[in-house]
């Protein structure tokens, strides 16, 4: 049996797991030194208690036998569906059919590329969440793939691609750079793509931390890009899902690919077909879970917890800029991205950091070579070790 | 854009929603008559109470701070994992870490050919579960399938193919014959998989119904099976988990594919790498919903509602071969595979049982044109419903 070759053109990321053992490293080593962890992108928040309720009150009805439900329909709930219309696309004319609910963008973001023919072009941003670039790797493109670099020259917003590409990736708010973009920069991108007959690729996994006027919560708030764009959406960071797993996936019935013969075909129809072949649904319980968050209780609630990394963001953000720091990110996101003092390169910071203010970051090297010379500082922590990091750095006058 | 063309070589799947419009209509022409339904394989017995407590527990935890849980290993947690192979593989020389736990066994399936290169021979049975079918066609592995007709003249047992294949698809207790599959006749495939270098991926996700002692419940006890088998396990029959999402695939570090380049590789490692970077892991409420099912009280529970489902299999099989009926599978397995009197054709037999008894199965022919004259009953309603429709097809006069 032939495996797929492509996976070995993938390079192990060790990225978070050299973290790991440089921490414990040093732990075994000073043992009465407590660390604080910015550096992974996860949520510490318990689950509201709307979204336990809910779950509560679904697993009381499975147990019954007439509230018990079997397999449900791959693409989601109506209920569920029709909650995220109106919730999240008021106003922007979205149907409900063409919401996928998922159990992570993540997934989503990796299996998209099933639909996707082999000989696209495809731009990714330098640096990059990852999955993007591997998954494509995975699937045999990894010679169709160029970068646009996201760097302090460009505000952290990437130019349009100087050669025709297929597909673009963008995420926005982003991550790891914690920069968003503004309507007026996201509209070029829809304009190149309606052009170029490309797809954008859109993965708004943040969208709950935007606290600007003008930043886009949905790409499809910008005109045209119905016919163009897939966005991706998440309970994960939103409601601190990333225990519980849901997501979904929205592809306008108006988004076409080609074939080879040049025969128009509707995304919509190709991914319900992917999903209704090499997935099962989402738990039911989950799915109520998430239709909690919509609810008028739920929302305050998971509000409450945005607002709580959001002011942990700005401790981080004013902290640092206030001890000479130069800090990107951390208005419309959880992520600050932090520009590391004398040219340090990302690990050599990432070290002094773990040894003279026992913070850890992530360096933003393993997000790709553009993210040499940053750490990349997530406010998911508790305010008071959000504090705590700040006075730590102060005190290891580090700059 | 270019579409993945190789998505254009599916045949639309219209059974289900065939045997929807067709039940619609009989229904709408006659609105005083009552369908029983013994088509689709879904459950019906509600969740049981041990795993509901387990998921309402688990929720509790997760509204806590100290029960908090983020981001899981996306492998499974190892309460689970450990879990299952000390009840599932106990004296089969399973690792924990060759339990991959998921959201489905049609999910893994589907997902499974990632991994696999694309010039591998690959055979599956005829009738079949699309899954196996579908994914390998999006794949673009139409040219490279053969079939292994499963019939009353070789008693539901394939024959090993007639040429060198590299991958084998297996299901037992068949869906959708019903059928098991000795440990002998098995073990023809693990020699001809090891003679060959090809792997198995064997199905089984109806393991829980069997009855007999010389059918095995995994592939694993089969001598030399560890070297060239992956098995797909689910929740879903078992423990009526087609609601709730939960299921595993075992790939044994053993088992290797070969690069182009000879060089030998393992799955367990490619899976690894496939299941980390396009999944985020299950719920952790429903993997202690899982682990649930394994506690002392869960088991008994679990198994009540196995044998109200084999009670009613055997009410169904009984009762059509006394009305003269030959009826295969329903000893090992929910499904029973009723030959249709008369040479009738599937279809043609499927209207008539509909019209003169108001009783739904599916269509053979439906899983592939070796599933002619032949139709699915499933297990899955309740008592009263199966003894009814015995007695309604009595009535009918149909043979």
């Amino acid at each position: 049996m032939r495996i797929n070759d492509n996976f070995l053109e993938l390079e192990d990321n060790y990225l978070f797991s050299t973290i790991a053992k440089k921490v414990a490293n040093y732990q075994k080593n000073n043992p009465d030194k407590k660390i604080i962890k910015l550096g992974i992108g996860d949520v510490t928040r318990p689950i509201v208690p709307k979204v336990v309720e809910a779950i509560k009150k679904a697993s009381d009805e499975m147990g019954t036998e007439e509230g018990f439900r079997g397999y449900g329909p791959e693409q989601g709930y109506d209920f569920l569906r029709n909650t995220i219309v109106k919730n999240d696309y008021k106003d922007l004319n979205i149907e409900p059919d063409e919401i996928f609910v998922s159990d992570g963008a993540k997934c989503d973001c990796g299996n998209i590329v099933d639909i996707i023919g082999n000989d696209n072009k495809i731009a990714i941003t330098n640096p990059v969440y990852p999955v993007y670039l591997d998954t494509n790797i995975m699937a045999g493109r990894k010679g169709n793939i160029i970068y646009l670099p996201v760097l302090e020259e460009n505000n952290f917003v990437p130019e349009l691609p100087k050669e025709k590409v297929d597909i673009i990736y963008l995420c926005f708010p982003n991550n790891p750079t914690g920069t968003g973009i503004t309507k007026n920069d996201l509209k070029k991108f829809v304009d190149y793509a309606r052009e170029n007959k490309s797809i954008i690729l859109y993965d708004a996994a943040y969208e709950a931390y935007i606290t600007e006027e003008n930043i886009p919560h949905s790409i499809y708030e910008i005109e045209g890009a119905k016919d163009v764009a897939i966005e991706f959406k998440s309970f994960s960071k939103t409601a601190g899902f990333t225990g519980l797993r849901c997501a979904y996936v929205v592809v306008p019935k108006n988004v076409f690919g080609y074939t080879k013969e040049g025969e128009k075909i509707s995304l919509n129809k190709l991914w319900n077909r992917r999903t209704t072949t090499k997935f099962n649904g989402v738990s039911y319980i989950i799915q109520r879970a998430a239709e909690a968050v919509y609810s008028e209780e739920g929302k305050k609630q998971v509000k409450n917890n945005i607002d709580y990394y959001l002011e942990n963001a700005s401790i981080i953000k004013e902290g640092l800029t206030k001890l000479g720091f130069t800090v990107y990110g951390g208005i419309n996101s959880p992520y600050l991205w932090l520009k590391t003092p004398n040219n340090m390169k990302s690990w050599d910071f990432f070290d002094l950091l773990l040894e003279k203010a026992n913070v850890v970051g992530t360096p933003g090297i393993g997000f790709g070579d553009c993210g040499e010379y940053f750490l990349r500082l997530t406010a998911f922590g508790t305010k008071e070790n959000s504090i705590e990091a700040i006075e730590r750095i102060k005190n290891a006058n580090i700059i």
